[in-house]
């Protein structure tokens, strides 16, 4: 009979932020598909006779070749193995994961979704911070800094953003980082709105640098590349 | 000595959404003081020993005593308790997270945060989606329905909540879901656009009604009173 393949979010990179469903499914899986940004240290939680395939998948920058990516994880469970698909995050959250279940349920692959800890939260965590506040901040926003080719999306709500009302948390954001800034205070944001740049969440390497919406679009107190 | 805070997040209901991390902070507490969205199964997973407190707090709702709840977390650390100050969802997300934090540094209390699955990724997981997509959404927001009288918020960004090219995930939404509908309606997003009204999320009774936002605003295709 088919196998199945179940999308599971590792969280941001502590293995500590698996969840006890994200490590049983990595204990039952005969071949676990996962990305680059998954630590080596979760993978060693997974069942010692898993076989391990690297995508090498770069969330949404220029080396996707999510077809690729579709066609394995079906061929395998075609073939009857128990697939475990691990992103790093939440698969529901800039993931891709759409597209890997339109790609089972073509395939007639029963599929299954375990959610992760988002970046968003354990960055919060890690500050002692929340992203909302009944006073200061009504509303949470996530988005991603990249479209398809690494650069800053054409079709962004500025509006949206440049709302003094909302946490705005921007995943993958280090590469466009001023240009969206520049954007967000030409749009109203005043330029003294707090800024948390963090790098590399929840890892032994976490880094982190405060500024304001103003000097990141100068160009300053920007994380340096991990 | 003085004890701890740990503020926790205990995810949507079903146990298996703890984190590693969440399960090892249940096991070494001396108290947990937890919330009504907290599920008894993630009670006992706490030790034995340890005494439990609840504090009956409904998220925004009018019920609230957060002075009460702070002063009881700082009083319990500071006779020298190893407090677990567990909450539904992550703590960073509309969880009054920040207020507790304040208040353990106040009082010289050391006070950490562990995140958790907010109630979004796991709905989402649960329908097999995602809450972005590259094409269609690339922005996810999150906003209560609840201000601390339980109406619904003066402050909306309506232009925000709108935008068709965005995810919109409501907290605690049930009561005022056909108001908001109709402001969002009334603010040009799409009558067809379509709707998903989840209760229970992740637990055995989990609901959910497939819907369009018209049909919400028009006060039908609500979930029944969980």
């Amino acid at each position: 009979g088919p196998g199945e393949v179940v999308i599971v979010g590792a969280g941001p990179g502590d293995p500590e932020l698996l969840t006890l469903k994200a490590m049983r499914e990595l204990q039952a899986a005969d071949v676990i598909v996962y990305d680059r940004l998954v630590t080596p240290a979760i993978l060693e939680l997974a069942r010692r006779e898993a076989r391990r395939v690297h995508v090498g998948k770069e969330g949404h920058g220029a080396s996707c070749r999510q077809d690729d990516i579709n066609a394995l994880i079906v061929d395998l469970a075609l073939a009857g193995e128990r697939v475990v698909r691990l992103k790093g995050g939440d698969p529901a959250i800039f993931g891709r994961t759409g597209e890997e279940v339109a790609a089972c349920r073509e395939a007639g692959v029963p599929v299954r979704v375990v959610p992760g800890i988002t970046t968003a939260s354990a960055a919060a965590a890690s500050l002692n911070a929340s992203l909302t506040h009944r006073d200061h901040a009504q509303r949470v926003q996530f988005i991603t800094a990249h479209d398809r080719h690494g650069d800053l999306p054409e079709s962004l709500n500025l509006a949206a953003l440049a709302d003094p009302l909302a946490t705005t948390v921007v995943y993958m954001g280090r590469r466009t980082a001023s240009k969206l800034a520049t954007r967000m205070v030409e749009s109203g944001l005043p330029s003294d709105t707090p800024v948390v740049a963090i790098s590399n969440v929840s890892r032994d390497d976490q880094d982190s640098v405060h500024s304001t919406i103003g000097n990141v679009a100068r160009g300053i107190d920007l994380p340096e590349d991990g």
